[in-house]
């Protein structure tokens, strides 16, 4: 059975030879005679693996001292809660840069713990990341989330000048190009998209920012506590943890992020050139705000979408349809996706462009 | 390259045939052309895992309609804080059956949130379960830990006549013999001794229980939310979900529960019979409390402990050091641990003991 062109939004398409890493791994970790999945978080094959896949993020995105590294078992969505329940009080205000559905859910959470305010917004349309920001008198951080898989906008860089340490959630788009860390506090990005298997969030924060919590939190609610116990408080998602250093690690033999960066660029072009010239096809996101992550497209009709999920289905072409939350069609081209389903997808909407006409 | 007898407390031993079955899932899930870890959580394919997993749950377990089944993406550790901030207030008190580690430290959580009363205890030896509870005169739930990992001690049957529906941590010893469900409210398991990878607990609530919690929380926070969002609020973690699935397939075609029941206690009478006729070795917990799935034991020497170790390492008996907190040894033989390595452990033991004398 040969395996298909994968273009979900998350979980995603992993590269194949770390896939085959793995299944050698469940077997047998590095010849320890024990797979994995079974060795004791205490014991020294896993420590192992904690460090080299530590350092290998450390030295793959170019992270300094004054930043910790730490796993969190969990999805992004629970820093929802984390982050302002870590550095929001009642009285103080976190600042938002609005651009979709990730915003509003961490913007509903941070509510609980505080005030709201939102800098800047690209609503209703949220066919650009938002500009122009207006920051509150004295924000404790401002959040953003650096690429919007529902409607595949992308910061091309982070806010500039924020009055308080940016926190970015970087789920969709972490490690698919160099690392701006410069003026963030905290960035956290579930790993099921660019780094691993779902059920794991790697967080890289700044020292100073996690000095500046409010204390007092249950111990796996408190970001400190994943630094003093090199997150290993309780037992974490060992699998989680070995899956991000072999992916990281495949990204080191790629080139690193500025050569992934440019192959997603490229990959992406091939497929918003198409759209750009296309009767039928038409891109969501506007220049300048347009994801390499997230292709979001719509066809000139309802029936014209249909037809391409179904056809692509045949193809081995899989996952195209749009979020839930506003439809159309979506390519998920992560660091994994190869370039060649790429141009099957660009060949297939060409083709039933040509029969509609 | 063999694989070791893995004497690991958790993550531990996994079933051979599951492995194999998960080795070929990471290429390609059920004819799906396209792995496990890189399937859309919303698609059809996963769909189908999450709910053959949840089937054969209930059915392995005898789960009926009362009973909800969800999935956490998290430790044990993490319903520590869970459960209280779901059942206790302010002025509200929870008791604690009382057997070590692990319900000190779902008490310390408690207390966050309420009062918590020590219905009985076995402190400071902790050799034995915990008897003749005196409760408190209206506590809102009665926790308790099935199986204590780190002393080696387990319930035969749950806390008798409970005044409030039971809570209890079956961490160590979920699916290692018939499940009890009578009396409980709730039932929490990390999953990485007896049902899969670590990263992902399995909950098992019953519907009334959960109808008495507190509302209001943040939606990860909230069991009800799991209930109703199918576990499936955010991503979950995919991966422990499919190997929780083939893990109790697996224990289906060992008989199911009760053939497995019987088959850990006399793997676990296999040691006990040997310690307790030693003059070397002896066994930590005493008669009626015994696990059948952690067996801690003392040697008379430290010596004699020191080169149990070291000659086990050399034979592929791997993990026997007993946890930090109190040192010995210990031998964690879940489900999945073969008979055989503790037939080579016990010739071990008699073979050092017969050197000494």
């Amino acid at each position: 059975m040969s395996r298909k062109f994968n273009f979900s939004s998350g979980p995603a398409a992993l590269p194949e030879p770390v896939l085959r890493r793995a299944q050698a791994a469940l077997w047998d970790l590095d010849g320890s005679g024990i797979g994995i999945l079974e060795h004791s978080h205490r014991g020294k094959a896993f420590r192992a693996v904690l460090e080299r896949t530590t350092a290998a993020i450390r030295e793959v995105a170019g992270i300094g001292d004054d930043f910790v590294v730490l796993f969190v078992t969990a999805g992004a969505t629970h820093h929802f809660t984390m982050v302002p329940h870590n550095f929001l009080r009642e009285g103080e205000t976190a600042d938002f840069c609005h651009s979709g559905l990730w915003t509003t859910k961490a913007m509903g959470e941070a509510r609980r713990f505080g005030k709201v305010h939102v800098a800047c917004t690209s609503e209703p349309a949220f066919d650009a990341v938002p500009e122009n920001p207006q920051y509150s008198a004295a924000p404790r951080y401002v959040h953003y989330t650096s690429n919007e898989t529902v409607y595949g906008t992308q910061w091309a860089t982070p806010p500039a000048d924020p009055p308080a340490p940016l926190v970015c959630d970087a789920s969709s788009d972490i490690f698919s190009r160099p690392l701006a860390l410069a003026d963030h506090g905290l960035i956290f990005a579930g790993a099921q998209k660019n780094l691993g298997p779902s059920g794991i969030t790697l967080v890289i924060a700044s020292k100073a920012f996690l000095a500046a919590r409010h204390p007092g939190l249950p111990p796996l609610a408190d970001y400190q506590t994943y630094v003093d116990e090199g997150s290993m408080y309780n037992t974490p998602n060992t699998f989680g943890i070995y899956m991000i250093g072999e992916v990281v690690s495949w990204i080191r033999e790629q080139g690193g992020l500025a050569a992934l960066g440019e192959r997603n660029a490229r990959k992406a072009a091939v497929l918003y050139d198409f759209l750009d010239q296309s009767r039928v096809w038409r891109a969501h996101a506007r220049p300048g705000s347009r994801s390499n992550m997230n292709v979001t497209f719509r066809g000139a009709t309802a029936e014209l979408e249909a037809t391409l999920v179904a056809r692509a289905e045949q193809r081995g072409l899989s996952g195209l349809p749009g979020h839930r939350a506003v439809g159309g069609l979506r390519a998920s081209i992560y660091n994994a996706f190869p370039e060649e389903g790429v141009h099957r997808l660009v060949e297939l909407l060409d083709e039933v462009e040509r029969e509609h006409h």
